[in-house]
């Protein structure tokens, strides 16, 4: 039986390109290898439209007030910079659409700081979740209901999906592949896309590890020949 | 003194999205820690508008008739899936516009199977380049003059960057970076995005990584509580 997953990005002005298209990339080639899965995959905006990325590429959006919540299976925010998620939070459209997930079956969570919009209107609550190493800190002050997780690539807390930094997004869409579909195309997902099938390690984990890269400098050697 | 670094993405209809966007992320990224930095980043296409990816989601471009490659400091032909890449590379408008390329100072090169597009019109004859692996036997078949390097994540001949896989893009693009601004940058990207500042290994030995994840299923911890 034909299964249809759809996916929908809640993007804004400034948003990070790489929280949305990383997953968006993990759904896509679930759906372009595997007969039995479809993914349906849009990202929605408070006006719809052209949406500015901060790497100054724009995406088409729709409207969220044309979109109903009960037709998706997964709503993801998306991350930003200070300034433009700062925006997005105050957003009343944005804020006013997602409060009616908890009462639709769709998972919902977020990638990178896309966790303090959600947070932002209690959708946190109580939950453990992580975002961005960056923010942990912020968002635990903030929200001290939320019970923040700052080591883990991403968390799931009953139905809510949050990840970590950026990448860290494509770390969390295989795990829904593999909780919806199983191992095995998880992993041939991961093998297409060059990425680990699962990251070994956690968030601060590999920062540390980044902290050695950066202290031994050339230990690593480079692979450009 | 202020450097901009002014990158162009060729795209077109099918495109995967997450190779513009990893290294776009890379770039923007650079310019918002880097006071001395700024990058301009665009997407170009054959007819410019809205152009369509492989995961659904449409992005805005200028057309190439209206963008002169002398003002590019870089440009980049992304990937595809075969049929919508098979349309890329007998597209003439595409083809003449990228044939201008030798002919400016203009560095350039592909992600993932974009190399088949810069391959189709002879600008990588006698050059050391890479692909996706999926599609490395293919590349050398077609075109026997093009030297390909099957085993890394990126290559560098002289000015032309050709990527393996998808999100070997990053890898590439922070090559990119650490060439162009040095080291220090290119960690601090990494660490942001979440990234492996130097991915170790090569494609194939990552591939062998991935089989050996894919074998002992469930040997690596997952990381969700």
């Amino acid at each position: 039986m034909l299964k249809t997953r759809r996916i929908l990005f809640l993007v804004y002005d400034g948003f990070q390109l790489l929280d949305m298209s990383g997953p968006a990339s993990v759904f896509a080639t679930a759906g372009s290898i595997a007969n039995e899965v479809t993914y349906k995959i849009e990202a929605v905006s408070a006006k719809g439209g052209e949406v500015r990325s901060s790497a100054g590429l724009s995406v088409m959006t729709k409207a969220v007030g044309k979109v109903r919540l009960s037709e998706a299976d997964t709503v993801l925010v998306v991350g930003a910079p200070e300034r433009p998620l700062s925006r997005a939070m105050a957003d009343k459209r944005v804020s006013t659409w997602l409060t009616g997930l908890p009462d639709t079956s769709a998972h919902f969570g977020s990638v990178c700081t896309g966790a303090f919009v959600l947070a932002a209107i209690g959708l946190l609550d109580g939950r453990r979740a992580t975002t961005h190493w960056a923010g942990c800190k912020q968002l635990a002050a903030l929200y001290p209901t939320v019970r923040v997780q700052p080591d883990a690539l991403y968390v799931v807390d009953d139905d809510i999906w949050t990840s970590a930094g950026v990448t860290t997004g494509i770390d969390m869409a295989l795990a829904m592949v593999k909780r919806d579909f199983g191992t095995t195309l998880a992993n041939q997902i991961a093998k297409l896309l060059v990425v680990y099938a699962h990251r070994p390690g956690n968030q601060s984990q590999f920062s540390a590890l980044l902290d050695a890269q950066t202290t031994a400098n050339g230990a690593f050697s480079d692979v450009v020949a």
